[in-house]
């Protein structure tokens, strides 16, 4: 058998800990690419033209990029470490600067070398190794009870739609809508998958058909004015999508398309599941109306593949990155705490402490 | 200025009455083609290759086609010109076998031949291109008074949401979906049309926008999962769309991607409402659910332009080309004979007569 991309991490260190491998996401699907990472700039490149992409996989590479610079940081003085590691920490969370994960990633490093001053900059390093592994290890712990929750909500046979890309492609494994799907497989669900391929960006075509077909599951890939047919003709039995940020009043912010995908849910009774790990809850953010929505460049729209363009010329577009879905609209949400229902202001609160 | 696809007929004869001339629809956005077809062959191409298409449109086509055939036939006998007539009706009505305007159109000029036997086949030449010119003025007719009846819906400064290309471009003039549009704009409406790119085959984005655009108006193209968020953001006090086929209850047969629109819709409170000619009212059909869904060839959604897929290779697709809107969805259906509401199935007994 060919391996596929399940035979690999999608972002990890090599045995001898001196570079980054990452699976190459913009060249899917037409070929499996693995790039080794070495250099800052090299690193700082991948996320920055989306090689590595997902909340949590983009957290993951920068943990390890922050290491490998400071590993190759040659100085035994602490400030001198402190300060080019903050160099290459400002570097690296430029990639990006909208992922959240990314910054957080970099902080959390950063507060291991904090914590360690009293530490020789050799077992400083050492800290930031196990620090960065703990890192990939909580994502990987918390996309595994995602899944494991998700999971007694689902039957033998359900079909499933889900839409974007939150597959293990997004994270170190599993994924977050897709463990539910990846666990299932395990144990003889024989779930059927129909996957939104997620216009603008085609991240449901390219990446989310890609790694469940991969990994046997039966899947089926349609446009997305299609899933409401699926629905319709009694296929789906649960609709599961990851998320990007959730309100304190369950309003989840997510890929567009994703809240035409509730409200068609709704209409024909299909239950509508938010996969997230509970760092996606921002008590912070009250409702769906305070998430700003990032609107992007019309040549997603008009010009696929960037070559055809497929549109008149100079016409207007509306693009937004992402919709807001009511928490009206919303079954239950899936977490790695626990599956939390409505009212979800309450049920928020609680698991939240 | 440049001309624009509104200076000229989407499909003509031109002057010496010797030659069908249309634009190429394939073409567009990118080139404003017109075709000039004189032989038969060139004339079942063009309508086999979608170089013109929409259901009045092809009518049109078909009618001015049989014209120029019957023309053709260098005989005074009555029944050697009948039976020539015949075999080339027959190949044109083999092009798009599915096209029930086509087949109509063609039997409607055949009708000219029987209904003449007595006179002589120069005089029966005249007839047919008297018949063929009535069949496109009661198509651009019947698309200025749906026009006319669905504007008395619309209000200066309305946001619309189509979807599809129910457009000029489908028939002889004004479109169906977007003939208030048209008038509207004639008229000062100011309107702001939001329109669907329309996968698979981005019917919007190609044919719609480019129409609408080019004609002055102001218009937004967006991906289809995107016009759940323009509704949710009170940009749209309408959603029209042309339609396919509408049963005697009112279920409305349309582009894939209408029916999650007009749930949207629905959640939303914006009227959703479906233009069609009478002609699409078809009393045989009882129901939706007795309309047949085709389903189309899965490289329509997996290989955009035909030339880089984008979803991995062997993929399962679902690609129905339309789906049905139930009647509960819709608030009117505009016709050239007025406006249809609910209760439909009253309501279409007594427009049909």
């Amino acid at each position: 058998m060919p391996k596929t991309i399940l035979d690999y991490d999608t972002v990890a260190l090599d045995d001898g800990d001196s570079s980054l491998i990452i699976i190459d996401q913009t060249k899917l699907p037409n070929d499996l690419v693995m790039l080794h990472l070495r250099t800052q700039k090299e690193i700082y490149d991948a996320i920055y033209l989306l090689e590595v992409r997902g909340a949590p996989a983009i957290g993951v590479a920068a943990a390890y990029g922050i290491y490998l610079a400071a590993k190759g940081i040659d100085t035994d003085d602490y400030d001198e470490f402190a300060t080019q590691f903050d160099a290459a920490k400002d570097y690296l969370a430029s990639s990006r600067p909208t992922a959240v994960n990314l910054t957080w990633a970099l902080n959390r490093m950063r507060d291991v070398v904090t914590a360690n001053k009293t530490e020789s900059v050799a077992h400083i390093k050492e800290l930031l190794l196990a620090e960065s592994r703990k890192i990939q290890q909580e994502d990987i712990d918390t996309c595994r009870m995602i899944g494991e929750n998700g999971l007694t909500l689902l039957h033998k046979g359900d079909g499933i739609i889900t839409h974007c890309n939150a597959g293990q492609l997004a994270t170190s494994k599993y994924g977050t809508a897709t463990a539910p799907m990846y666990l299932g497989q395990k144990r003889d669900y024989g779930f059927h998958i129909y996957c939104d391929e997620t216009r603008p960006l085609l991240q449901g075509a390219r990446l989310t058909s890609y790694e469940l077909m991969s990994a046997g599951l039966d899947v089926t890939l349609m446009c997305d004015g299609m899933a409401a047919s699926i629905m319709k003709r009694g296929l789906a039995q649960a609709v599961i999508t990851g998320c990007d940020r959730v309100a304190a009043n369950g309003d989840a912010a997510n890929k567009i398309g994703t809240m035409p995908l509730a409200i068609a849910a709704k209409h024909f009774g299909v239950p509508f599941y938010i996969c997230a790990p509970s760092s996606t809850i921002d008590m912070k953010t009250a409702t769906g109306d305070d998430i700003v929505i990032e609107e992007r460049k019309p040549s997603e729209v008009t010009d696929m593949w960037y070559e055809h363009p497929m549109a008149p010329k100079g016409i207007k577009v509306f693009n937004p990155a992402f919709d807001v879905t009511d928490a009206s609209l919303i079954t239950a949400i899936i977490t790695e705490k626990g599956v939390i229902y409505p009212p979800f202001d309450k049920s928020i609160k609680k698991i939240m402490g």
